[in-house]
């Protein structure tokens, strides 16, 4: 089924312990397309770039057939620039340098040939813009939104207002804990899923992940990882292989959700092998199927 | 099968968000012992407290059939207090005070009717004291050790020495990195069980365990808890419930420990619902086996 990705494209630079990368393709609707098409045969990119964006860029797109008609190309415009440096741990870093760019004038326009998209996912974005790509797709089956503490901090009574569209949230555990202002997961999903998404995926990092929906509680693990070189983008790639199985599937049961978390941690565990998104292009399905197989055996009991 | 049982025995006052509790029974072979108890009914107890330790006490080990003629009594000598303070988080802890008393002199003795045993716990003592256990137990079939980083900072070569006869480390994050001097735990655990332990269990708190066997890894999560009264003992309650299962089963194949980190996480969640040991003194088989199945759905997936 098709899948409707909207959110920030960008030019990374990234500084890791293990070296350097300069204006790397990357932002969140990049990591999330390239994921989901592992999984989707119809995956319809929104977003918005500069002139300097380059043909190359592009192409590597629609070699891809990732639907691009939605891509904004501004004249004399500049691409989104992020800059940051990931710390020893890898689990925190700086962020060195923001340029929005043609980001800042964001002004997202779903064309005719994507509204009847059955699989929406709204990367991390302004909620009011998520909102106004929601009021453009006639009737979605369900709808995915990332966030962050930028908007959780700033924006909060317009986030609450998307959250009351979505179907799925997936959240970090920190932003949960402060969306919700409730230390306890648990008790912090309770909150969330009362403010409109009925499934809620709480991201712990090197710890797994969590679903929460009216059936109860799911642990997903992370694979322990014994060499991670960049961990740009890999939330934004866990949503895209998640919302690649679903639409794949075309169902959201328990099963469903549950394999589809598994899907996204493996696409995930790829990501962070390499700088950028340079894993994500060079994948086949084998080795999907062989990671996902791990992540199966390691947290499964079979007697 | 026969469990032997080895660690410290201590009243314990204990603060947490929820309140205070004043010389609770405990120490680490309290709640193994407890925890145990409830897969074997073969349960032999080894350790030190004085003559203020109180007959109702020691009843409480024998009216669950726990073997307490190893129990040295010690005229005139004080029982080994410890009291400690949680912060907000659980997480972490302050000790306020410990009072060594009886526990300083220990000289564990195995009793004749003990030296049979076929599996070992070896709960966090001296490394030294540990090594003495061993030289007395004539053929056991696993030998469980706990340790802490008490001793990895103060004693490591005695340690070392240690692990060198130890079939089983239990150990958490933090101490894993500390013993290895490696930050990633993947590598951390080669480190380890390269010092002896064929058998490496790393606990992490609120985000569960790892299991590392020749077979590879295994992840089992940690029941997300809504509350959570009192975390001491938890990790003893956990080694408890993992020996008693191995025991009962008289194997340890990968099955066997996979279901027995699931048996003594579940063993934990009830010991963090009530000050000290008081919840693993009522627990019934149906509900043990209940929080079982509820850590199993937590994790699986089943098509």
């Amino acid at each position: 089924m098709s899948v409707l990705v909207v959110g920030s494209i960008a030019f990374d630079t990234i500084e890791t312990p293990f070296g350097r990368s300069d204006d790397t393709l990357g932002g969140s609707s990049t990591y999330i397309a390239l994921s989901a098409n592992y999984f989707s045969d119809n995956v319809n990119l929104v977003g918005v770039v500069g002139s300097d964006f380059g043909d190359q860029n592009l192409r590597l797109f629609q070699s891809r057939d990732i639907n691009i008609d939605g891509l904004q190309v501004i004249e004399d415009g500049k691409t989104f620039r992020w800059a940051g440096k990931y710390h020893y741990d890898m689990n925190t870093r700086d962020t060195l340098d923001t340029q929005l760019n043609v980001l800042a004038d964001f002004d997202p326009v779903i064309p005719h040939q994507y509204q009847q998209c059955k699989y929406v996912c709204l990367g991390n974005i302004d909620p009011i813009l998520q909102r106004k790509v929601l009021g453009q797709i006639s009737r979605p089956k369900l709808r995915i939104c990332d966030t962050m503490n930028f908007w959780i901090e700033g924006m909060l009574d317009e986030l609450k207002k998307t959250l009351e569209e979505v179907d799925l949230l997936v959240i970090n555990d920190s932003e949960a804990r402060e969306l919700s202002r409730e230390p306890n997961l648990v008790k912090a999903a309770r909150v969330i899923r009362n403010m409109g998404p009925k499934i809620l995926i709480i991201k712990k990092g090197e710890h797994g992940a969590l679903l929460f929906t009216d059936n109860g509680v799911f642990a997903a693990p992370a694979y322990p990882l014994e060499s991670i070189y960049d961990p740009t983008g890999a939330g934004d790639t866990f949503a895209g292989g998640l919302i690649g199985y679903i639409a794949k599937q075309d169902d959201f049961s328990e099963l469903t959700l549950r394999k589809g978390i598994l899907y996204g941690s493996a696409m995930a565990s790829f990501c962070v092998e390499q700088f950028g998104p340079q894993r994500l292009l060079d994948l086949s399905h084998l080795e999907i199927e062989d990671r996902f197989q791990s992540f199966l055996d390691l947290s499964q009991i079979n007697d």
